[in-house]
């Protein structure tokens, strides 16, 4: 922080385990990545390499390094560990994350059909080498997943080995925890917060609109992902009240007297 | 301008008191502030750093200083004003705009709910110290003015001392000036237009259609803020009329005949 | 590609005849090229210097220059092309082209109207001395084209010299060969693809569901164009099948049993 203000929310510091903030990087450059890590690095804790990027983008041991020299947790997409399972090739996967000393990992079934059961099986072995994100929720249209399915898929997977489960939204935040027109699922979000731990969910919430319902439902310490590179100090600034979305979420009665 | 052109509406050059462009920083790093200063820094005259985005971003003083060497006015956004003010610490944020050498200020009540006579109170004690830009309209969707309400706010809060009055938009676009399709509200722009000095007004519009809807009512010179930073060289052709958009608006009727 | 995955659709490499990705520099500083190059110039084939801002933005020589070092065609912008034939400036054009050391250049009709017998006059001299893309499409929301009109015209343009046809979507994706909504017009583009060689065709799809809609469609060697230099990546992964959007469109049947 830059100058002294009072009556803002606290904020962990970073290693946290709420209050997280994962960001999407879909093919930065490695200038571009130090440019990420000068403005706002010290409010990263997670960086997914979005999808199948990391086959293509040059340079990705040096990116991994950069993310790692500054406390970042940087791990490849969910549809590259599942481009590696159906393709039978969990080992070469395994493989991979020494190769490029990851110490985090996603699993996810968002592409594939894959059974409870097997995907918990990838979580325990996975969990024994890194950390393991995994990801609830489908990216089909046609899937839907009743809350109590969510609830136990959540805290089965946690009881396999996952750190925390990340809550599906798809990139444009249309599906998942959210529907077709991008609104937050109510009543799904709250049995969840009801049912399993908080901080042990990460929201993927990559629109303002949908951080903005978190942060005033759940509080500066939710945990949000799949925010946008650009949009890491605007979210911090929402955290903080120090946006008009929250400006009045955090502040005591006593200085709500001009409240609109 | 790297060749001839000829029948191009004439620009002023900076510094200047009309066809401004004020530009919103969210949170550039240094290099980020550097590349937007060589690809467009001649084409700007003001930057704002967004809502409380400045207590979050490192290097504050150092891109503060890289701004005012490029001749672009640079100063905090509305909302920390505000979060000040809400917290009776406006002595405070006199002594922060001295700690950082700003010589620009905004005040604005889109978040807070300020009487006139307060609002114009800072904005006189302010003037005394820096150029001041006050904004007029609210962020809040059911605190709706009429046009002679808008006009009356603007000619007052020039009175007291505000060297441009800005015309709330919002960051999305969606609200103030325009309606909640993000349509320009033309009845009450042109009751503005003939009861204010045009060039004392600053144009919110941060979305395309917003900048070529005013370039076309109101000509190149028009005052338009909340500009992306990679929107600046797309508005300054929108402002030549050297993009479909405004191709034919500034051409002699001599040259109008490939018209569709 | 950074590790090996088998299945993957054969990519070929530049230059190439097809499979074409050209992206639109609406500014970019020079840095900010060189961070494209770097994190994606294996993979473009083409940058458009959108519209007119090639008038605005400085350091042009140097930024043509830098393209050119990477194998990279770079050109003006097709409206550019236009604000010079409107002035009757056919002549200072050619130069323009020479001075800047350009060797590929677009025709277009977007904002003139341009009888077919000019534009094919146009097309054939620029043939003489550089590489040509047409565009064919109107912007104007009120002209429409059978599908046996854009046939007609993509042939005879190709006939008069150009290397390659470019159905114009506008910037937004949402007119041309797309319908206001942004829908691709699937009686139009099989008509073409039934009447024009494949490869000589390059669609501008600025947006996801476009770029998913052509490969899904044309497969992942179909020409894309009006590509924001930051998706450059996104769209290589799904002409790869490494994107969810694509995951299924390129794989053996025998790999297809996990598709849900």
């Amino acid at each position: 922080m830059n100058f002294q203000l009072p009556y803002l929310p606290e904020r962990s510091e970073k290693p946290r385990e709420s209050g997280l903030t994962m960001v999407m990087d879909k093919g930065l450059s490695l200038r571009q990545v130090e440019d990420l890590i000068e403005s706002s690095g010290h409010l990263i804790d997670l960086v997914k390499l979005g999808f199948g990027t990391s086959y293509v983008t040059p340079n990705l041991k040096e990116k991994i390094t950069l993310y790692h020299q500054n406390n970042i947790r940087c791990y490849l997409g969910g549809t590259l560990f599942e481009a590696f399972i159906v393709r039978g090739m969990f080992d070469d996967y395994r493989k991979l994350l020494d190769d490029y000393g990851l110490s985090t990992a996603e699993v996810s079934d968002g592409a594939i059909a894959l059974p409870m059961e097997d995907k918990c099986n990838y979580i325990r072995q996975l969990a024994e080498q890194v950390t393991v994100l995994s990801e609830v929720g489908s990216k089909m249209e046609d899937t839907v997943f009743t809350p109590s399915e969510w609830v136990k898929m959540m805290n089965t997977e946690l009881e396999a080995g996952s750190w925390k489960v990340i809550a599906e939204a798809r990139e444009s935040g249309k599906l998942g925890i959210y529907d077709s027109a991008g609104q937050a699922n109510t009543g799904l979000i709250q049995t969840i917060m009801s049912e399993v731990p908080t901080d042990k969910v990460l929201w993927e919430a990559p629109v303002k609109p949908q951080q903005v319902w978190f942060i005033n439902l759940l509080g500066s310490s939710v945990n949000l992902g799949n925010i946008a590179p650009h949009d890491v100090i605007p979210l911090e600034t929402l955290r903080l009240g120090l946006r008009g979305d929250t400006f009045f979420s955090f502040l005591p009665e006593a200085l709500a007297q001009m409240k609109p």
